[in-house]
């Protein structure tokens, strides 16, 4: 017998006497994600070969990342997102259609129950920032229009901060509300032009991104979750194309079908209509909703399916 | 320009996206790191195929380890023992020469400036337990032995506790001890038989092993440090080959060179030599030491080496 099917180290087949201890474990789901999380962090520390100073410099990074995290502050979801894993688990839950608008992260400034509103009211409470109408069309993927979609939006203001952030400076659901499609599948609001905005830096994640000669910050977006019976619902963010950080977003947000233009608009009538300064901005965006009955096949694969299904 | 070229995000190409973003790191070494890193953390992600759930609690799982830690407990250092990655950085920064001994992790209960002891002196102060003498050689790789070599050794008490974590319930320096080797290479000295303990697990680590099957215990065992000029240092273990968890280390420290024979005596005129009780217990283990020259090319690749010696 090998000494690792005894049980004993060796570095060779370490995954493998790491991964056979396991075998007992009653939940088959937890055994199976822990043998890949062993074998990949076997796979890394062998491809890394670390010194054990920087083994535990490791360690006491992890450690200041879960010793940072409050009730309202999460350093381990800032380390996933700005790592991409946010984004990939998004995704990988996610699969839409071809032709279906695509998702992208929630990210942690949602708040349920914003007032639902009038198509075409200006969500922006605090009168700061330029003037900006968003508008568009919601269809079905034969690009037949929804009606009587809703349509739950949030962004910050022009300072960079969401309601939220700024509890008591900035009035309570400032940017936020709830639309629905009329008949011709159409929505409409007035808000603000949306500004790019750090996530927060000042911990252990923030110093990595240092470190690793990047910046903090997200390009501007507005954010929208839009659901409708019969339709997977849809989280994502439109995004001003022409930010800096567009092509550097810090938690790798931007796909390429979300990019939007903003543009400036120059027409004195319709900045009366609209109750704006002149010129103001304005951009136009269509979304496209999956079917409910494309989720099972879409999202995550028939095989993780089938693992998941098998621990409930 | 693909997508990911630009910076956006694809499932597809999700590792290059998020590697590409470090390009202006200045620490060459720190960037071949994290390359590595990301691409084993999004290749895992993309075989387990986690629900949004299942990313949440292993989030929720890294918080409550890195809130586990203080001054005096290390809980991500126990989940870098239990998951073998310990032992693994440990055997690649002391790979060895053929025939001389195997290193074993150092474990958190080492203490500095332990008492120089006479050889043949008896370690155990505490009067627990069954007595039990050591001794063996300590040889070059040519099999010459080696004179005045320093031998570290520390161990439990018969409850499966080192002194430092009773304090004031056990005799500073209990089970703690420095010899050296004799002019024909030889230690000796006198302690008792070591007990299987277990390592802390009422934090998120122990509540791991549990859901995983496994159980806390370390195989009873004594350790060494041991050093003479001109050699490498060797940081190990002498195991109790019987022990009912030496295929089962929690930590993985076991490797077969390390098992030793722990015999029962009954010999009188010995046990009354050694001043003990009779029946006894006695091993002999020899260790053979690496020469100091050879860990320039033993320890860790080449490779390794070169990138690590970049960013000094
Ligand atoms: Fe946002
Ligand atoms: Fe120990």
């Amino acid at each position: 017998m090998e000494d690792h099917e005894k049980g004993y180290f060796t570095e060779k087949d370490s995954e493998e006497v790491v991964i056979g201890r396991n075998k007992n474990a009653k939940d088959e789901r937890l055994k199976e994600v822990m043998a890949i999380v062993i074998r990949k962090l076997h796979e890394a520390v062998k491809e890394i070969e670390p010194t054990q100073q920087e083994w535990f410099e490791a360690i006491m990074f992890l450690t200041r990342t879960g010793q940072m995290c409050t009730d309202w502050r999460q350093e381990f979801i800032l380390l996933s997102d700005t790592l991409g894993v946010s984004m990939l688990v998004d995704a990988i839950n996610h699969r839409k259609p071809v032709g279906a608008s695509e998702s992208t992260v929630l990210g942690p400034f949602y708040v349920q129950d914003a007032p639902e509103l009038k198509a075409g009211t200006n969500i922006c409470l605090d009168h700061k920032g330029e003037d900006m109408v968003i508008s568009g069309f919601v269809r079905d993927t034969t690009g037949r229009p929804i009606p009587n979609v809703k349509l739950d939006v949030w962004q910050t203001n022009d300072d960079g901060f969401y309601d939220v952030q700024q509890k008591g400076l900035q009035p309570d659901f400032n940017l936020r509300g709830v639309f629905r499609t009329d008949e011709a599948g159409r929505y409409w609001f007035r808000a603000v032009k949306p500004r790019f905005y750090p996530i927060p830096d000042d911990g252990p994640v923030g110093q990595l991104l240092g470190k690793l000669g990047r910046h903090p910050f997200r390009p501007a977006h507005l954010h929208f979750i839009i659901s409708a019976d019969g339709f997977q619902t849809l989280t994502t963010h439109i995004f001003d194309s022409t930010d800096q950080y567009i092509d550097s977003d810090a938690v790798f947000g931007v796909k390429k079908s979300l990019l939007a233009n903003i543009e400036r608009v120059t027409d004195l009538v319709r900045s009366k209509e609209l109750e704006f300064a002149n010129p103001f901005w304005e951009t136009k965006f269509d979304f496209v909703l999956a079917p409910e009955s494309e989720a099972a096949s879409s999202e995550r694969t028939e095989r993780g399916k089938v693992i998941a299904g098998a621990q409930r």
